[in-house]
């Protein structure tokens, strides 16, 4: 696969026209694996077990997996019943619906001859502008952030999870001479095994982090700003992202650095009115423990009050007012 | 070694009145190995490599440790050198310092043939004094957390930390139906191997969780109280306790939930004017990550306008004010 963009580590969601190929996320860094996807049922499972993550690249893979259901399957009911699999394989992301109803409105639309190509079009052009719509991010983000070096971020927001070179972690590399403080994020660890292994790749400075050291270093003055992701924006501004974000944002409050929320417009979800009307996905929690047990919230809320700025392929809302959400998600 | 408090999990420091035995806590949740410790170099290497730990236990085992050294080698230059060697052993708790310049100052007033005597009978009388101190917190603690129920807790402090059945912890186990979240305490993972293991053996109900999911069931509404320990109190009211806590702080005050800190008066230190005068233990990167670079500080502040009240041994600060603090650390 050609890649143009210097600062993507790695094209996790490879489409050739025939075949979907993805980077299994579950192995790295200890292993490059991928896993060819035929259809709704394994793209379903390769999304629940987190082997492709991150809000935009579920939504990607999802509607790929969606477009092979209905080519080894011609027809609605095909259609319908795939849909009906990937909506549910995760509750929290947004981008999984919203890229399943694309496909799904456009195989409606299309004649019986055209119904499963129509499928494959539509994964694609959602690949392409999620591709777009990280570039875009990365330059509002690095407006935005004039002069920050010290970045901290959460979870992974990169290449793996988004489009492109990522939403926050490319706001980040959109920086001159940044150096990143990546928290490991606890409990699958998806900074110190994700995100560092992209910024090794790049050659970026980083280091991890424990999830509960980031407060003490904002306090102590080690950080300019801290930029992350997001799984769902509420129509009220409130963001749902991966469990351990709300605390950062406390604390960039209290050290008077920004905290910003990057992500594409589509995790911005305006039928949900505020962030305590988000579904929050509690996983087994085995994944924390498997000796005693364990709380595992996958996501929590950061009120849209602690926010900066919420950036966007088509903007940036600052502060982060119902009036900015609706108009930066207005058709 | 008869025990007749029943909320003690378990007495980790032993003394005959010969021998000291100490329960290594880095082989915990797996194995109950004791060490037998003689003097000096062995318990300051015990206390470096975490196999004794909690801030009132490492000042517990210091005295015996000097106690034992004296026993084996009388004279004042063993005094002199055992003390350098255990006050070096750790930076960030004083009690550390503050235990052994008590045995110190016990055996320069003894005359030479009691000398070791001396220095045993004074570890004797810390370890009572810390026994006596932790069973006078629980209940200040209880009665100033009347009503709570879901106490969420960070690191241990419970009786492998200190004396008795703990400080925070033994906060927690007074309460009535108490049902503690054991944040896991990463890198060391203290909560999760330790204060479960407490909490498990005492047949207490518990879950462990994530550090970072801590701010978000505060803020859903699912913690009535944080309670946590202290490594060293300023004299302005800041605490140094185990990396993590800050976040939890900022959480419980957004929440509007109390945030207490217990502990020995022998953790407050008159002599640093605050919290940023405090030395913050940066650990070695691979506790961590054995793979990438990391940054590792063992510690965090907490400033006193985020403590909710300070409970001692001898009363509680709340607010927890300069003139408070001096009031409760008066000799």
């Amino acid at each position: 696969v050609p890649d143009a963009d210097p600062r993507r580590a790695v094209a996790p969601i490879r489409w050739d026209g025939r075949r979907l190929r993805v980077l299994d996320q579950t192995r790295l860094p200890d292993a490059e694996t991928w896993l060819e996807l035929t259809g709704a049922d394994d793209t379903a499972a390769a999304i629940r077990r987190l082997a492709v993550r991150g809000a935009p690249n579920i939504g990607i893979a999802a509607a790929y997996g969606l477009a092979l259901e209905v080519t080894a399957q011609p027809g609605l009911g095909a259609l319908e019943r795939g849909a009906e699999t990937l909506r549910a394989a995760r509750p929290t992301a947004v981008n999984l619906a919203w890229a399943v109803d694309r496909v799904v409105a456009a195989g409606l639309a299309a004649s019986p001859a055209t119904l499963a190509s129509t499928c494959r079009a539509t994964a694609q052009q959602i690949q392409a502008e999620e591709d777009a719509a990280a570039a875009a991010i990365a330059g509002h983000g690095r407006e935005l952030l004039d002069g920050a070096r010290r970045v901290l971020t959460h979870c992974n927001a990169g290449a793996l999870a988004c489009g492109g070179a990522g939403t926050a972690l490319a706001v980040a590399l959109a920086l001159p001479d940044v150096e990143v403080l990546a928290c490991e994020t606890r409990p699958l660890l998806q900074g110190a095994r994700l995100t560092a292994w992209e910024l090794d790749r790049l050659g970026v400075p980083f280091h991890v982090l424990a999830d509960g050291a980031a407060a003490g270093l904002m306090r102590r003055g080690e950080v300019d700003a801290v930029v992350v992701g997001c799984d769902r924006v509420a129509a009220n501004g409130d963001v749902a992202n991966k469990v351990g974000t709300y605390a950062h944002a406390l604390a960039a409050r209290a050290a008077g650095i920004p905290f910003v929320v990057a992500g594409p417009t589509s995790t911005i979800d305006l039928a949900t009115p505020a962030g305590d009307d988000i579904v929050i996905e509690e996983r087994d929690g085995r994944e924390v423990s498997e000796r005693w047990p364990a709380r595992n919230p996958a996501f929590d809320i950061t009120p849209a009050g602690l926010v900066t700025a919420l950036v966007t392929e088509r903007g940036t809302a600052s502060p982060v007012t119902p009036d900015a959400v609706a108009a930066l998600a207005a058709p």
